[in-house]
């Protein structure tokens, strides 16, 4: 039985179907309606919900969200209202790109759609490491988890018990964020990170190693280590075993469960057979329209690469605030209007990990000058100032490039250095901004002036 | 008999005498010695205070700062181990440019302090309205004060008694900032503001609205209402009279102490006597160097004028934060290092009042195009997000010029505005703007986008 095509036969406006219903999905199903208000808009989505906060997941985990529906931003009656037709737990099977038709089942239904303008917003899915019985039969053991989606997040909920422990394999952001929700569950949290410093691809080891005395407090962290093993009773985890880097030291860790969080693969199957150039991590490439090597056929989110606003490289996208912008883009585009991207992307970033801010921004390329100020967030005399440390990088000709920042509004320290970098700013121009000072919000001369004054001296240094 | 001169003749080294230990003068003196470290520096203030923090003043009366002595960001003895000469207590009489000489009293005893460099730093003194029967014998009457020095604040702060009246004259940053202090010490407070709206010179009216309806639950405030007449019992104010502007009603208060917070007038008579240029209202004029018209000759602080950022119009300083820089510039330049500011000020400006955050940057003209937005802090399935007003002012090309804020964080977003004048970005590249996103720190789309998004919207329908 084929359904949908009714409607598409008998209508002459613009069809734009978008395949996945994540932040980036969504945000272009929106954008487009409210570039083209008679546009037919579907969204199909292999999952039964529709948009929701992957970022809010731990948080719901922990419960400071209370319900795991609050995470859903749009419903399905929202997108109805927009006259945006939502198809969930649809699967695409196939793109033709000569006849512009998307094949997809739902359930035992085959529906097919016909479109003007396609995007393709799949998302990623977790990469799962190489750990000898983590897998049976292709799926993960008792005990083992991911934490990508909603069902996946509920089904960490229901196995947390109080006092068992946990491992979690990955000490970046989402690792992390998900090591403090079961902290906070009063779980025994340990932390097993190959690299040899924690949200490595976030800040530099200086900052990493002020986060990681801060985190060691309450959860048990091992760097340089690698998950091998799992061993198993009755099929449910009961132990891994990691292995030091530096010496090959064996160590073996009790455990009740384990997750993975040791980043994302792509889901870029169906752009890959439909034509689209994909990079050789196989995520799609698009330009600064998120266009794809194929015509009329857009990409977004986190099955993409797209250019880096410094380097010029192209990069995975992987953030939340990144997809949003695309869907924006895509979104508009596709409905015929024009809304092109910054040249790249400045990779913004934040998460509040135990009570500690952390931003970042832009490059931290080992060859820039830094400057780096550890300070107080409110003048000395007034009482309250909270710590703020912030590094900020330049080229030698002075222009800022990123910055890192943990304390008091790192992120909002950090937007600002993102404007600065967007303005192509220098040192010395922008340490001379002023900075709104009043003694119960900042003092004179903020950290985020002192880090660049330090780059300053240094490069009238090297001048002399 | 003089004093000071020995060292004087002995010596080679470059001599700079400042004058005036407030904010500016005592950067200024820090700034010379990091550039001179042989240089004889002189600061020569007429109260009995090194340099403390005049914006914190309201903040002791309320007791959040628990002692005066606490207002002092840079002792004597910190002057000492700079190396910097501070005569307190020491009053200039007269300047001689020719002889480059500064001649003062401490005392009964005469100073003479050659100088190389001069920068006058003299600040500016509450200006005191006519208001009949506030003075008696060119000093104010009893009851009735200002808000300008430590010996200001200690004078209200004793004169606080639970549960009396208050009344205070001006409702810009200075007098509702003391209006929350006395309100906190338990006084009842009332405003009186000659404007139609308070804060007329910090926010726009619709978020002067937002700002006077909160404070409105704590404070009385009448605007559009002049303070014309004291009453006085044995010497000590009972009464005071205002009048409505709009159609002369008078009107009586009953208060036990009344303060003036009606603005400043600079010191600028030795300037003037020197031969500095000065601006109609009496304001040193200076350059990006802060030079005056007189060769060797600085000046810096709220005795000065200097260009507005967008304008190019001058506009006397006024703010704490503007005088450091001024500070950091004489001091450099007066040291015979080389320290220019940027052309003209932004006036970054932020307070607190009755917990609400306000900020302010740039240019509000009305004829500018605006953008505003009220959000929320967090996303929206995130608990705890705190409400956020922002504003944003463009011209008719689309670029930024100014931004106003009130809420969570108005300050540092205000900054980030301020980046975004300064580096010259138009709405569509800085709404494009990658800003920091986590589910407990911020939306994917912050309020400063989203205002920004509106005013693209609003120059995209005026181009049809």
């Amino acid at each position: 039985m084929l359904l949908g095509q009714v409607g598409d036969y008998l209508s002459q406006e613009r069809k734009i179907v978008i395949i996945g219903c994540g932040a980036g999905g969504g945000t272009a199903a929106q954008f487009a309606r409210k570039t083209d208000r008679k546009a037919s808009i579907t969204i199909i989505e292999k999952d039964k919900n529709p948009q929701y906060s992957k970022c809010g997941l731990p948080y719901a985990i922990s419960g400071i969200i209370p319900n795991f529906d609050n995470l859903i931003e749009f419903s399905e009656d929202w997108f109805k209202r927009a006259g945006i037709d939502l198809l969930l737990e649809t699967k695409v099977e196939k793109i033709d790109v000569s006849k512009k038709v998307v094949i997809a089942n739902k359930g035992d239904n085959v529906i097919e759609k016909t479109f003007d303008s396609l995007i393709i917003a799949t998302g990623a899915k977790p990469l799962i490491p190489p750990i000898e019985n983590i897998q049976d039969q292709g799926k993960l053991i008792n005990g083992v988890f991911v934490l990508r989606t909603i069902d996946d997040a509920k089904d960490i909920s229901s196995s947390i018990i109080k006092g068992k422990k946990v491992t979690i394999i990955g000490a970046g952001l989402i690792g992390l964020e998900l090591a403090e929700s079961l902290y906070k569950k009063e779980m025994k949290v340990t932390v097993v990170e190959a690299l040899p410093s924690i949200l490595a691809y976030t800040v530099d080891q200086d900052l990493s190693k002020i986060i990681l005395d801060e985190i060691s407090k309450k959860v048990e962290i091992f760097t340089n280590h690698i998950a091998t093993k799992i061993e198993n009773d009755s099929d449910k985890v009961t132990k891994v075993f990691v292995e030091d880097k530096r010496n090959g030291t064996e160590k073996e860790i009790q455990t009740d469960l384990l997750v993975i969080a040791t980043g994302l693969k792509p889901e870029t199957t169906l752009a890959k057979d439909t034509g689209c150039k994909l990079s050789k991590k196989e995520y799609i490439i698009v330009n600064n329209n998120c266009e794809t090597s194929v015509k009329d056929v857009y990409a977004i989110g986190d099955c993409t690469e797209f250019k880096d606003f410094i380097t010029k490289k192209s990069i995975p996208i992987g953030l939340g605030s990144i997809a949003v912008r695309q869907g924006i883009s895509a979104g508009t585009n596709a409905a015929g209007g024009n809304y092109t991207l910054l040249d790249g992307f400045l990779q913004t970033c934040t998460s509040e990990l135990f009570n500690m801010e952390i931003a970042a921004v832009g490059s931290s390329d080992e060859n820039l000058v830094t400057g780096k100020f550890n300070g107080l967030s409110l003048p000395h005399y007034f009482p309250g100032g909270k710590p703020i440390t912030i590094k900020v990088f330049a080229n030698k000709d002075g222009k800022i490039l990123g910055a890192q920042a943990i304390g008091d509004n790192a992120a909002q320290r950090i937007n600002t250095i993102a404007a600065a970098i967007l303005g192509n700013l220098d040192i010395e121009t922008f340490r001379r901004l002023e900075t709104a000072y009043a003694p119960p919000i900042a003092p004179t001369l903020d950290a985020i002036t002192l880090a660049c004054d330090i780059i300053s001296a240094k490069l009238r240094k090297r001048q002399k």
